[in-house]
């Protein structure tokens, strides 16, 4: 008798290693690293290599402790610490100690941004008959909750709205993207001296500002619909974990054409360095506020103007309980009074080492930001207690004889919220070290945030970070049984991770697309609710639904501290320069169709395009010829890193042959950058990844070819694709070296 | 220079079709007659028979009238009508004399079904303080809208009901679907003396109350949600088309293996038919009431239970302001009190005639029932407005001398909202001369709600309905420009006519089901609104949201008369035996999936299987059977039908040749039935076609062997498999005599 296997289940954990983790859970030392040993994959090191590093791992798998993490949140989110308060001064002092009271060397790496204060908002509906309304602009406070008012709460604002009053009419514009302020003109619907009223969601809010602003509108109102964050999705905090009417979302609005300080572009923002003049700047003009649906719904609910058309409905009906219209109607004026500090302030990025034994000069980072809309317990605290974890960890093994060959950096950045400021002044300090030196960047934003493991990387981290969801125990799932990450993340429908492609919104951002330093986001969610950028984000409303076992945080940082082992230790760098052969032609799929759809939309708008005009072809011409090279280039590469691998497990590889092997892999790394920059956003320099300069959040692959297709330049199409050539070149180049190392290798 | 072409936009019309429409609008008689001859899809009429059907075709192009359409909305809703009242015998009478004043031979088929009326009722919250709180159980009249109250007006109740009083605690069921009340019952949620309250949508109301009752609840409340027709889809009725909160869906909740009148399983409803006791028909035994969302909310919004698992949440939670929660708690209780009545009463359906010239005993049926809850301005009337017309025109131009060779019934059935009553009372009066004449049905039940046609159909008749989808203006667009149906219809993603299979819910159901008679549902939509079975089904509220220029409804006459004509008039049916070879296959891979699923489903409740007992491999193994020969017959299939349509367009066969060729053709059409029936409910004699038992709605395509898989019976499975097989063997049979005749034909 035999019970029928469903097709579609959770792909086993091999079974060695199935064996071994309760083994791990029950014992520890030496005589438990023989099955993991078996297990996990060192296919590529040295014998000689394994053991120290499988009891490093075990070491990592035992000791992270929940307690611990606990201590930690209890410490980061004692006080509010916007970037540039006092909180923020003290935050930072804390965070100097914890890594010192670790035995890390620690540095202050102090900058001056300038950055955006809230001083004073108000808005108010103007019935056409009566008095003003005015509307609530914080939360209420939660019983029980003390984080969730007084000063524990920073006022609602969005970071670097214009000071100054607005009153017209009101217009909804759905979400604010692109494609919805099309939408409206395409309806002919000035926004012209009116209140534009946006939802969250669809893009990052400063660009919900910028149309807003370019379509000639007073003001903004950004409001949270309670259909993404409020009773749609489930109960309100506190008897649930969602948003209530009152919950609003703070954040900043800022789009440059590039990250960091807006007054030091490509420079630190040190003591020294010259500043622009901020009115040379272009920062937001219009005042924006953000509110709750209990005060959106007291404008939403009174306008008047026609249905929105059955064909964007669907796309534009948000959860409250009323048909959503487009125009407010004459008699219904809103007046919103925004005041806000523009200043440069002091702050400062904490930089704590273990120093690498052998390569010292070799960098793996992990970081998180420290500054916070409030207490910030969800965001940021619930990665940087992740990453202060991982520290205490491995320096407790380091000093047990158990340190890393190459250095591990853990950073906890400035002035994140204000636009990923003290990251990227951080590589802008840093740039031509860490061209030369930086293995990877893993940031860890609000990494702890539920049981779910979520993965975005670069393609060379993939192979790795795949490795490492098989020997971590997945959280909330039975240990005994031997449940790894690995076995929840597939899902069962696939034995391959499912990988994000790496967009903007966090920290990564500087490495990745300024330095081309391989780079993953690291986090994990599927909790049941969510406070972010709200009053709320506390540890109350942490501990009550992400969970107070810390479980998550446990699972988050034996995955981070063990990806991070590895890429310090692993003799040949644990980067696979072939997997981009794998991801690129989808890529490249994706930018014909994309093509094609302009071409259409062009003749839809009733364009006259002579044959040459037309981008489709143009571009299908180049896509199939980048996806020949890479595909002709992905057999080559597949062989020779599979040769230098094997030599690598046999021990037949020097010092020299590894540091041959390792400069070429951080050059294959680097081949996407182009100095140049990407069109209209030079600071923006790997050619293979940028984030999407319409919405913010989102990722563009293969940006500078996107930019040319977007806008339909034929030129431009052609010198972007040479640029893609000349990085397939490289790679190229980079396969032949080798080649000729695995030769000389093979030949002694 | 040139334009670029989209890649997707709507097919063009066929040159000549698209010059011949405008001449159309612009020209009558036989002069314009030259173009469309090209166009139209004659290919296999003798040349002969062209002209004048091109003539008739373009006559009620030409002849149908909006003023009339909308004479007959008038006549038709003058006041309420539901079967078995006073109002009802009025509408017959007025049915009767409008066919009659065009001349056509009518008949009162007079039945005397069992039927459900409504006495009283009530439901109220029973707080844990205070007072009960009756809820409203009708819509609020509308000012403007005479039809929204008074004698318009039905009681708002769900047909069948039994009655009684329930109180109770509350339990939400979602849709109270299957996959609903198992849900529950995973969850050890019982419903055991309970009131259930579901929403509307997802399967046939009756099927809630059916798994209610199974469940033990004491009752059950059913109300509609904004989420499906309320403000999350529009502006509400009158400022808009759709629901408000007092809004409330009447309809049966019958549900019994066979449809039609209760007490006469297979016979007709006649004088002198032995009728069942009610008491040993499965009639409901609990209370059942249908609310607005006003009402509901009332009892909703007071519930205290836990939030909705996160799993269900999605799918489970609607549109009220409110995180849904699946049990009231015990501080909240609910009373309903429905009084009804169940009684033989008299109705009666009429059924028009035009008499064919050459073969009168042959059938092409188009039909709508006529009752309705309330005047039933929407349903059924915007498809029997359609019913008129055709046959008024159709009448005219046969006067004239073209006239149809096959009799064109014309039926307006009774009782449908009981439970398809009055279809399906004819169907089993007439059973044995439909079986041998019936060339078609076409079902008009709501035919014209707006200007998007939406066709399901057998197979058979695919192929003719894509035909004079390509003459047909297309309501609402530019006639000029000679936009046709199929323009619209095809959507631009395909040169393909999509068709819906064929499910339950209408008057279709006796013709198909039962006899095996090619059948389509012909109807359009796409309007801003909904009013369905409630108050607000008014003439003012069909003229504000569907059009009062009766675009739709012309759309559909012409469409409806021309398809009829064509299955009256043409020398060889127009009925295509191949058609089923190219949708089978998709079936079978359906089952085969499902096969899978069960088997699945069975293993992770952890039941114990032999390898014998699994369902996929045995399903997998039949279906690549029935495929293959399925496949087999497809070319054999295509080449004869061709043959024989190239000698019929040549004009090489006989009136004896066309006899034989079209008694081939409905031998094929009836090669489904078996007149063993369906597993569980014999009256289903179809093996191709079946409602699906446990939605209602839905159809389920191959019912015997689906009706086997889902019960894992693996016996079933070979029995219900081998039936195929023997429909498969007909229809070889049909194809060799359909080779020996074009066999004789060609050597002649």
């Amino acid at each position: 008798m035999s019970s029928p296997r469903p097709t579609r289940r959770p792909r086993p954990c091999r079974p060695a290693a199935r064996a071994a983790l309760p083994a791990l859970a029950a014992a520890s030392g030496l005589l438990a690293l023989a099955a993991p040993l078996a297990a996990f994959d060192y296919e590529d090191w040295p014998p000689a290599s394994r053991l120290a590093q499988a009891e490093l791992e075990m070491g990592v798998l035992e000791r992270v402790d929940a307690d611990r993490l606990r201590g930690h949140h209890d410490l980061l989110c004692a006080a509010a610490h916007m970037a540039g308060t006092p909180g923020d001064a003290t935050l930072i002092d804390r965070l100097v100690g914890a890594f010192e009271g670790m035995g890390l060397e620690v540095e202050r790496h102090e900058i001056e941004p300038y950055l955006s204060f809230p001083v004073s908002a108000s808005v108010e509906v103007l019935p056409a008959l009566g008095l003003p309304i005015p509307l609530p602009l914080l939360e209420r406070p939660v019983p029980g909750d003390p984080q969730s008012s007084g000063d524990a709460v920073v006022p609602a604002f969005n970071a670097w709205s214009a000071s100054g009053t607005a009153e017209g009419e009101v217009v909804y514009v759905n979400r604010g993207t692109k494609e919805d302020f099309e939408a409206l003109a395409r309806l002919g619907i000035s926004l012209e001296g009116r209140i534009a009223l946006a939802r969250y969601g669809g893009n990052f809010r400063g660009y919900k500002a910028k149309y807003a602003e370019e379509a000639g509108a007073a003001g903004l109102l950004i409001f949270t619909d309670p259909a993404d964050s409020g009773w749609r999705r489930g109960l309100a905090y506190p008897e649930g974990g969602w948003a209530n009417g009152s919950s609003i979302q703070r954040g900043s609005i800022l789009t440059l054409p590039y990250p960091g300080d807006p007054l030091t572009p490509e420079a630190p923002a040190i003591a020294g360095i010259d500043r622009l003049d901020p009115a040379d700047v272009g920062l937001p003009t219009i005042p924006v506020q953000p509110l709750g649906w209990d005060a959106a719904s007291e404008i939403l609910s009174r306008m008047t103007g026609p249905a929105i058309p059955t064909d964007l409905r669907g796309a534009w009906q948000g959860g409250l309980p009323f048909a959503y219209r487009i125009e407010g109607g004459p008699a219904l004026r809103v007046r919103m009074t925004v005041e806000q500090e523009r200043r440069r302030a002091a702050t400062a990025n904490v930089i704590a080492r273990i120093p690498g034994s052998e390569h010292p000069e070799q960098m793996v980072v992990l970081g998180c930001h420290h500054d916070a809309w409030g207490v910030g317990a969800g965001d940021p605290m619930a990665g940087m207690i992740v990453v202060l974890e991982a520290a205490r960890v491995l320096a407790q093994l380091a000093r047990e004889g158990l340190g890393p060959k190459r250095t591990i950096v853990f950073a906890a950045w400035a002035a994140e919220e204000h636009g990923l400021i003290g990251s990227v002044e951080w590589v802008e300090d840093l740039r031509d070290r860490l061209h030369a030196d930086a293995v990877a960047y893993l940031n860890l934003d609000m990494a702890a945030m539920g049981p779910d493991l979520r993965l975005s990387a670069t393609s060379t981290l993939k192979r790795v970070l795949d490795e490492v969801t098989r020997m971590v125990p997945q959280a909330g799932a039975d240990f005994s049984e031997g449940v790894t990450v690995a076995d929840r993340i597939t899902q069962g429908f696939t034995r391959e991770t499912p990988f994000g492609f790496l967009g903007g919104g966090s920290d990564h951002v500087g490495f990745l697309c300024h330095v081309g330093v391989a780079s993953a986001a690291i986090g994990a969610g599927g909790s049941d609710g969510v406070s972010y950028h709200s009053a709320y984000d506390s540890l109350a409303w942490y501990r009550q639904v992400v969970g107070d076992d810390y479980a998550s945080a446990g699972m988050v940082t034996r995955f981070a501290a063990i990806v991070a082992a590895r890429l310090a230790n692993a003799p040949l760098l644990q980067l696979d320069p072939t997997r981009f052969t794998r991801d690129l032609p989808g890529h490249h799929d994706a930018l014909a169709l994309r093509a094609q759809a302009i071409d259409e939309s062009r003749g839809a708008r009733g364009e006259i395009l002579a044959p040459g005009d037309l981008v489709a072809p143009r571009v299908e011409d180049w896509t199939r010829r980048l996806t020949e090279r890479t595909q002709a280039l992905e057999p080559r590469l597949d062989r020779v890193v599979d040769r230098v691998r094997r030599a690598s497990a046999r021990a037949l590889a020097t010092e020299d042959d590894y540091a041959r092997a390792n400069a070429l892999l951080l050059a294959a790394e680097r081949a996407w950058i182009d100095d140049g920059g990407l069109p209209e956003r030079p600071w923006y320099r790997n050619l293979l990844a940028a984030t999407d300069p319409w919405s913010g959040y989102a990722a563009w692959p293969l940006p500078g070819l996107r930019h040319a297709i977007e806008h339909a330049d034929a030129e431009a199409i052609d010198r972007e694709a040479a640029r893609l050539m000349g990085c397939l070149d490289r790679l190229e180049a980079i396969a032949a070296g080798l080649e000729a190392l695995a030769e000389e290798i093979e030949s002694r």
